[in-house]
């Protein structure tokens, strides 16, 4: 049996690109780290060495820098599309692009004065190809924590269950979130931060009696509330946060004194999707 | 058109477990990473809230240190299948198990004493479910470097290229390795270090037009040596040295002085494998 | 020339704690990470294995957690002192005790919902000794940007400079300061946003000329307006944002699209005091 | 009362330098991370932003790299020197400069193919002012571990105390040690190999009562073997690897499975000194 290439991409990753816009009273500021990756007619480099199809991933920074420049940068779903685009359009062996874009967000303190603000990132994977453009926008790092109102009970036990039920325990995590759009185009703003403010809600206004629920309730929140998505991602870490055994001291500890555990961690992965959706072709990859 | 629940796992991730044999002369010593995801019959928990079919993360975890303690652990490839067949054979709800293990090395200095030995780590995922077991080896972190032997040249070009062509360049990367076997047995200590000594022979051993070049030498090396392996999937950063400019100074810089760039990287990500090799199922997950 | 035993301090580090207060109508979080360092008669255990006089580091995590729970947790300056005392008062071979604490802030969202804001840490270290007690409050990860407002001309050149004179750059950075507290009581709370508010003030209000002046006139002011403080130390990364470069593809860059680097950096550090301040002893340790 | 600026310097913090000799026959590497900080007469940028004493961070970097081209690079504590004393040397404003330089290792795989080995880094400080040199040499992240030989028993014990007694236990660190020159010169290769093959050799040696005990043990050992050094600190955390309970699953875990800890840990610090050292001057800092 001979031996093939498999699919295959390349690009350049992570190009850090601050962009300002100068206004005459104020500045506006946008932080991004954009990856490429390209596909197409690339079997020369890898089996000879001919590197005539490979637009230098060199270039690929050139190009989000100058395009920053010659466009602006909207919203970041756009931003990707516009790359996306570009390199499919210009270079007949390139067939297919993505170009995955995380937004750092900044608070205004001024004219021309920014905080950094959180550890949340704002993300968006574009793609463009033979089968047209997808986008999947989401978000990661956006840790939130009740306090109470999460039990975790009628589970199932074996011969190594040790864990005792609870009826109210913090719940914690830190979302990773990703949406499919139906189409690729929208008000991509709009979207984004209805579909954070769904998530969040549904995470805060949810009595739990799992993880599992929590995130069901997140990923068909968005989708009842959002006619633009068809499918919701949802990567939820369950941080622990363990009740410390107080009774050796004599105090009980009711609620209020908690470690917060580094590893293991739960992990719970889940997908929430509306009835025939469009097929999501390479938008997840 | 209604919402539904898409495909759904959850599991513990990052159970660290340091496994000792105590022999008379000398200890041994095993230091892995478990993370495991079970999946099958789990609508209830994300639906309703019902934690019937729910084994809790925290019984995975105490069954990765009994296990380890009843049986010890061997090569990893096959205490990922142990634990991946415990889960589905015990839980008749579980219908299909993932376990992935990274393994820390450590050099003996003595009959009880070690050192870590460096960044390198070997990775192996186990599934096992209605199709069947598959198993994928491999390791990340192994850091390579060739001062020489390596060219970029006779590339694509457009407007926003800069870069020059080069006839001598360091080729840096971290290799991100993984080989899927044909079978869901075998001498997995002896494929690994075969695969692992394939891979760094190629590098090494590549006058390379391209680092897309040196990757698929490097897969399909190991393809034609390890008749028990199918496909490898290889992630190779490039990491750029870029010779320093010293003209300024009246220095001519001939490939001896190099900033080690962190950010951005070029990437390249491709497949190899052997034609006609059997469904991967579940195995890439 | 004999060989002996020098300065010597042990305990327990990043000791994480959630605190909850439970409210009828709200619930109160506090996020901690405590780390205890112990000093005193412990020539025992390092010459001989003599244990004698250890506290283990253990049981310096049971006291983070029960005191915290007999008494709760205000602000982290407070509690630091509680502990070093609790350590030195009770443990009669211990003659001096360093406890460092960082602290998480998270938003409410709700009765007993919270989102974790941002990668600033706010950090408090208190000593208590034979010299009496000190404290030294702080933060760290604040990062800052100005986009305009920034030069840097007239510097010393010598045969290995190539960087030209700007009269307009961006300047970021990410704050750690540190400040002194003349005595160990006050308005822990006040005193901290207050010293807060005008580090950013000055680094958004100065018209900056390098760093280094920036770095002045944030400790300055904070002397100027906080006669608690006694003095400010502050270390601040040059994270560079340099101007891409887009002349090759026709176009003028001025001052819109910036390449953020990682490595290197400048790094600035500096002092500023109250002429005198009384003695530091261990404070800064 | 005056506000007045206190202690200061600046520099460009890790300068990332990859030197490649290209011998005939084969080629050396040397994979270093630079930092460089100039103290002096600066108190002009700071109180009014006049910049005509401050050597631009920006040339202290090309000034790495040119001197690594000029003279090469050998062991990195003369390295360090070199580069401190050029500046205090050409810039009169300059009166002390401090430079730290880390390396990372690499194996030898071919005449120019080379494999990063190990997370440990070796460490190099110097300092040139007018004081005169001073060198401290060590390495970091040491990874060591005994599965035995290991105690701790008869601690003190207090109301909070609920830790048992142990005679067997597993022994694990993550070593940071820095010793002090007595002259700044000397075989730094030698001596560097040398100190770390004690500190190995105590640790793995020492019958251990307690982290403090070995602690001494890799100083003082040091110090009986080297006579060019006056000064070891160590800075050990006791990487808790905790017995797993698996009594409640019918199995005694004696010593063979163990949870390998992330927080919180012990950390032991200490100095170990030659009686009548000279006096360090600036050398830790």
């Amino acid at each position: 049996m001979g031996i093939v290439l498999g699919p295959n991409r390349y690009g350049k990753a992570e190009v850090r690109l601050v962009r300002v816009a100068r206004h005459a009273d104020r500045h506006e500021i946008k932080d991004l780290n954009v990856s490429v990756s390209l596909a197409g007619d690339l079997a020369g480099t890898h089996l000879t060495g001919d590197n005539s199809a490979v637009l230098p991933t060199d270039t690929q920074k050139n190009t989000v820098y100058a395009l920053a420049h010659r466009y602006g940068v909207g919203e970041i779903e756009e931003f990707a599309l516009l790359l996306a685009r570009h390199f499919v359009d210009s270079r007949p062996p390139i067939t297919h692009a993505r170009v995955g874009i995380d937004e750092y967000a900044w608070r205004r303190l001024g004219g021309h004065s920014f905080q950094r603000c959180g550890a949340e990132v704002r993300t968006a994977v574009a793609h463009h190809g033979a089968g047209g453009a997808h986008v999947v926008s989401g978000l990661r790092d956006l840790v939130l924590l009740n306090t109470t109102g999460s039990e975790f009970r009628g589970f199932a036990v074996d011969g190594y269950t040790t864990l005792p039920e609870t009826r109210d325990r913090i719940l914690a995590t830190a979302v990773t979130a990703r949406w499919r759009h139906a189409r690729a185009d929208g008000d991509w703003a709009q979207s984004h931060a209805e579909a954070r403010r769904h998530l969040v809600a549904a995470f805060t206004g949810t009595h739990s009696l799992s993880l599992q629920q929590t995130l069901y309730a997140m990923g068909s929140r968005v989708l009842e509330h959002r006619p633009e998505l068809c499918e919701v991602r949802l990567a939820l870490p369950n941080r622990h946060h363990f009740a410390v055994d107080l009774t050796p001291f004599g105090m009980a500890n009711e609620g209020e004194v908690f470690f917060a555990a580094d590893r293991p961690y739960g992990l719970i992965e889940g997908t929430v999707r509306r009835d025939g959706a469009p097929d999501p072709g390479p938008a997840w990859e």
